[in-house]
């Protein structure tokens, strides 16, 4: 067994990043929603390479990619997701799955390394059809009456027609086997600007923040935008912008140190310029790694909305959609992930929680997992001008790979 | 010439409106937004019934009706439209070409009277492709480019497109021969409580209000809502939020006694529960009779929005996309409704402004032109609970159509 590092090739993961960044580019960066043709192609592109790595894998039943070693000894799963949000980044994903190839084809081939990394690409990690469907189904969290209901958020067009249109239709659904894998790690940029601004190279992920989604209804009196006289109103769009915000101004008293939270979407009903809306509805998010603050906070929320409705004029609903637990990275994990650190980036690592959710805090319920961030310029994501400078992204697989390294022969 | 008053046929009234509403009908009132196959048909029987009134007529190249008398003598134009809001009313529209065309069915067959009423029902008066495009068309404000360039706010669909699937692509559009008409009177339910909390029959429309409308757009920063801290963020849809607070709290003290305001739309970009908003706008809209509080609220509107992009972390732009000055309707028109009132509503009438727009303001650019309005339960307007008793409506057209009568022999 051998105690020697080993090197990723800078050369190698460059190019294959470049190359997926080239398949459904957008500006500097893609524009691959889950089974797009860019995303499918992004796919094949990924098993065609899994040999070069000594894997074999295919698409399966729900669009992951999972490539296989018949090494022998302890196997590590490593990963993350190829298709992006609408019009967004080229590293958020595809890093984290290139970091894995290259892991697979540095390790797997080392005859004195006893085990090997195996590469998963989840599919729709980024929720255009729902959350985290292809790591929840590996983990055997989906049922196939969750893929009845689940809908394209963009076109609603149907999860059974969209498998259907890519062929996928008749595949099976891929599900972890008990006690393959030593764990599960992943790479992923960092989505924020902690790194970037503190100077640092390597993010060592503690927890992945639990996401705790909301639909705050407002039901007041649809009328007409001319005729009804402003003390007559019972407007539901006015009462949806007081809510946000007092919700502005009551949460930073009630909230953690780390919470943050967010209107993503806002819908009046019926949405036309001469009418009164009479419903409108707002999409809000929380996000804590302390189920204690959310706690208070969605209490919080449902005094407001008590307050708000017996005031008048509106009705307001709270309703919990989306329920997500914190998850707590294994703390060897972080020790090796910090060991490599100081072995190919001066130590310039630091312990942080995850404010962004990823696949591996699904995996997380199954086996031990970790994560480690790269720096993202400006700390932006979720827009085609995400970047990370090239030195980091090399020096994140080298990281990465001697973490898989450290990992594997720890067992 | 006669001086006998004419009365309307209760029966033939009731039937007509009922008969309406019976094509793209939707629980008790209507779905025919402009160009569906409901709103076509109801064009269609439109054009059936016009001989009956001694009237011919077909659907133009924009989608009116006009139904033109040979009678000799004075003719008076009225009407109103047969498209509807989306899921809305059954009287919005409708009400005011059936008292039309019963006043022709009562007028025209009178050898007594010399002159005659023509009826129109104008395409779009509800905007689903713009504002008031049938009756702007009319009398010569659109353009083919204007044409070109409008879209259903709905579906996206081009108008040109629309008009060619339901075949008018290749007929004129009639326009206006000045003189011809010794005015232009139209019937609409109120669309808001002011005659029924009154307990009055019939409101004699003084003016119609302007409409002003402002596309609000707020500019911040695309970013992952999750790993961006509160502080660092640029949240556009919270500042959208705020600045309708802020409208709410400000507007009062500077607007006019019947100025009306209202946000109809709302949009956040990208829209997605896990991003916060990069861009956000809202359609915003003023109304009133007096323009000078216009010029104060519009003024206000650019202040406010100063002071956010100066205070940041949003730019705020303001841009005016609708501009419609308030339309005067004619006084003796005014006094022929009270008249008229007076013989068949016990008086029961009074002076006010119209709060909403109608076809009236754009005939009133080419010829004198009067409105009158019949009470609406609750206030009830662009909602399919739209109604107005029977009694209401049968008295309203006694009276609308003494008052086309009126107007005939006074001409």
């Amino acid at each position: 067994m051998s105690n020697t590092s080993l090197i990723a090739s800078s050369e190698r993961v460059l190019a294959d990043l470049n190359a997926l960044r080239a398949i459904g580019a957008y500006k500097t960066g893609v524009h691959k929603p889950t089974f797009s043709d860019a995303h499918m192609r992004s796919l094949v592109w990924l098993t065609e390479k899994l040999p070069d790595a000594g894997l074999t894998g295919a698409i399966d039943g729900i669009g992951n990619v999972i490539g296989v070693s018949s090494k022998s000894g302890a196997k590590l799963l490593a990963g993350s997701h190829l298709e992006s949000q609408n019009h967004a980044g080229w590293l958020d994903g595809p890093l984290g799955v290139i970091y894995a190839l290259e892991a697979a084809r540095v390790i797997n081939a080392d005859p004195f390394i006893s085990g090997a990394v195996e590469v998963a690409a989840w599919c729709d990690e980024e929720g255009h059809f729902g959350h985290f469907l292809g790591s929840r189904s590996y983990v055997g969290l989906v049922s196939d009456a969750d893929i009845d209901a689940a809908r394209d958020r963009t076109s609603g067009k149907s999860m059974r027609d969209a498998l259907r249109d890519v062929g996928l239709s008749d595949r099976v659904r891929i599900v972890t086997q008990p006690g393959r894998h030593v764990g599960y790690l992943e790479a992923h940029i960092e989505q924020g600007d902690l790194l970037e601004s503190s100077g640092l190279a390597v993010g060592v992920v503690t927890s992945i923040v639990g996401i705790w989604q909301y639909r705050i209804s407002f039901e007041g009196e649809q009328n007409h935008a001319g005729t009804t006289r402003m003390a007559a109103r019972k407007d539901a769009g006015l009462a949806l912008a007081k809510f946000c915000v007092a919700i502005d101004t009551h949460f930073p008293a009630a909230c953690g140190p780390r919470t943050v939270w967010t209107t993503g979407r806002i819908a009046l009903d019926p949405g036309a310029p001469s009418i009164i809306p009479g419903r409108a509805e707002m999409l809000f998010q929380i996000r804590d790694d302390d189920s204690a603050a959310i706690d208070r906070l969605e209490a919080l929320l449902h005094a407001m909305a008590g307050e708000v409705t017996a005031a008048g004029p509106c009705r307001v609903t709270v309703e919990r959609i989306r329920n997500g637990a914190p998850a707590r990275m294994d703390s060897a994990f972080q020790e090796e992930i910090e060991a490599a650190s100081q072995v190919f980036a001066d130590g310039k690592s630091i312990r942080m929680p995850s404010g962004a959710g990823h696949d591996a805090q699904m995996l997380a319920t199954v086996m031990p997992a970790g994560m480690l961030f790269v720096p993202s310029i400006g700390g932006i994501s979720h827009h085609w001008t995400e970047n990370t400078t090239d030195a980091d992204i090399v020096r994140g697989a080298q990281v990465f790979v001697e973490a898989c390294r450290r990992i594997l022969v720890q067992k």
